[in-house]
């Protein structure tokens, strides 16, 4: 069996993540001769290989593809590119790490264990949490979003009434982006006030384009005869006041989740620093250095502020070539880190 | 005439540079309904529209390429990205910049004037000062290259002599990742020491791959009969001692020029914060916030570290980000920011 507790699978960088991030990483690790072994989990987080694109549809932000490409097709070839340059994919879920000596050991829920002179991670940070209510997976996708940034300037959005779910200050921000394209934005917000910086707030209940749903939660999604194409397309939600018990409806082509990541770290086991109380992983600005020398990451799991595709592969870029610059200082590999040319399966 | 002195064209966002860096802050800007104004210069720095990747030829570690991509290529999708979104190119070469009052001034070589809320320099470094001597044009990309990190595992380097010219860390760097691939590395350097810190010559000088060829000068690189398919090819150099006028041949299949870049950031006119004595801008690690509030620095211009194209666009999404939170922020445009919408050139 390979990698078991006998014989563990010995590497130079082991990547652990499935998104743009991981996937950048292991193709510049790759080409730098490095044979890196990538984690890629078994619906790690409940999200397939790929990542949270795979999660969406059309991708039309990421450089590079003028006409979008579909967030799974876009995975695909990122992986193949891994592939292509020699990275070693396997398709386990890594449960734990040991951070405390080298080479650092990376253990799966299979008990592949993978010894590696430097460690990336890339686990990303879990789907933005989606609330779930009758209708809720329906209109998944076709109306109901958990990524303004990405979903808001679709045509389906323009000049319709929108409503956004939160009350920090991604709520804010997406809010007064989507006002753009919006006939309206209203909040849901199961509280009588903000989370939010005070500055963003103002911005938000100045805005005319804004109206708050106080004290108020989603309970159900609903779809209309309109739409065309016979497509399943979101026409409202249900709201309810927490306070009154009034139920009503409002009509929205489009609901944005804004309630927050949850950067999967919890296998690291407390052995990387990380901010509070969110989770992420700190890593030394401009850099991808974590708190343990040898380890780096990359992408969402360190990345609170901008979150994109691109900036994740960007980030797993630099990661690889701070683990190359790592592994030529400390010169480890001429012979005990030398990656194993054992056949994977 | 369009943004003429008399009729400045007012903008939320201009960007300047051709490459990734500004090509993916377009397309975010864009999106985010911007409308930004790119100048992306007529052969400014004497490189063409997109930058270093169109002097290059196939880019391989752009993740969603797992075939590989012409540079030109990857840089005609990109712009066409951008325009799809709606950013208005203006092929003119940026003279100068006013950064001291808002609006910021973006004025081209031509007399067009641009009025910009925010301002994202995105202009690159001058592909590293390629040496020129009989037979350097010839063999620029057949065997000559200016990045041993993206060419240098290119299969027709693999167990050949290699030679790289530089004397600082990057030429240490290159030549150590180089001895991956080659059978053997030469570091050509004009004098009788290095400029590079310690640890990386210490590492250099031990490695038993590296041989340094001090006092020295490529004066010529000629082609072989081999190499098949009757293309033209690299076969070794010229190289000339400074102190005993010997020339001498090495017979090399790579050659490589670590001798340094240069920001283009002239036209700035020391408005902007940079590093000494470099002179790239300096931004705030991990944000893309230079030294003047709404003036914003992505790729290469400010990346003497990664210099990749995926980084430079991870770090152009960064910098629209950031001018869109700027904006938001700032709670410019309602009136005054509003863009132009007169149809462009």
């Amino acid at each position: 069996m390979e990698g078991s507790a006998a014989a563990p699978l010995r590497t130079r960088v082991c990547i652990i993540g499935i998104g743009p991030a991981a996937h950048t990483a292991a193709i510049y690790a790759a080409r730098a001769d490095l044979k890196p072994v990538l984690f890629e989990g078994w619906m790690a987080n409940g999200v397939a290989a790929g990542g949270q694109l795979t999660t969406t549809t059309v991708v039309e932000n990421f450089p590079g593809f003028p006409a979008g490409i579909m967030g799974s097709d876009l995975m695909k070839r990122c992986r193949d590119q891994s592939l292509r340059f020699g990275t070693r994919i396997v398709t386990k879920t890594v449960a734990a790490v040991d951070l405390s000596a080298h080479p650092f050991r990376v253990v799966s829920d299979k008990s592949t264990t993978v010894l590696a002179d430097a460690v990336i991670v890339a686990t990303g940070a879990v789907t933005r949490r989606q609330l779930h209510f009758p209708g809720s997976d329906v209109y998944w996708n076709h109306g109901i979003s958990a990524c303004a940034v990405c979903d808001g300037p679709a045509p389906i959005f323009r000049d319709r009434p929108l409503a956004v779910v939160g009350g920090g200050n991604s709520a804010m921000e997406e809010s007064s982006f989507l006002t753009k394209y919006g006939s309206r934005v209203y909040i849901v917000h199961h509280r009588s006030t903000f989370r939010a910086s005070k500055i963003m707030q103002d911005r938000v209940l100045k805005n005319p384009k804004i109206q708050v749903v106080w004290n108020s939660v989603v309970v159900e999604a609903f779809g209309g005869a309109e739409g065309g194409g016979g497509g399943r397309r979101l026409a409202g939600i249900k709201v309810k006041n927490l306070v009154s018990g009034e139920v009503k409806d409002l009509q929205v082509a489009g609901l944005f989740f804004a309630i927050g990541h949850t950067p999967a770290t919890e296998f690291l086991g407390g052995q990387l620093e990380l901010d509070s109380p969110a989770g992420y992983v700190v890593t030394k600005p401009g850099s991808t250095h974590t708190s343990v020398k040898g380890v780096f990451a990359a992408g969402d799991v360190q990345d609170k502020k901008y979150r994109q595709a691109i900036t994740a592969a960007g980030s797993g870029c630099m990661a690889a070539l701070d683990a190359e610059h790592y592994l030529q200082e400390v010169g480890v590999g001429a012979q005990e880190g030398k990656s194993d040319d054992r056949v994977s399966d």
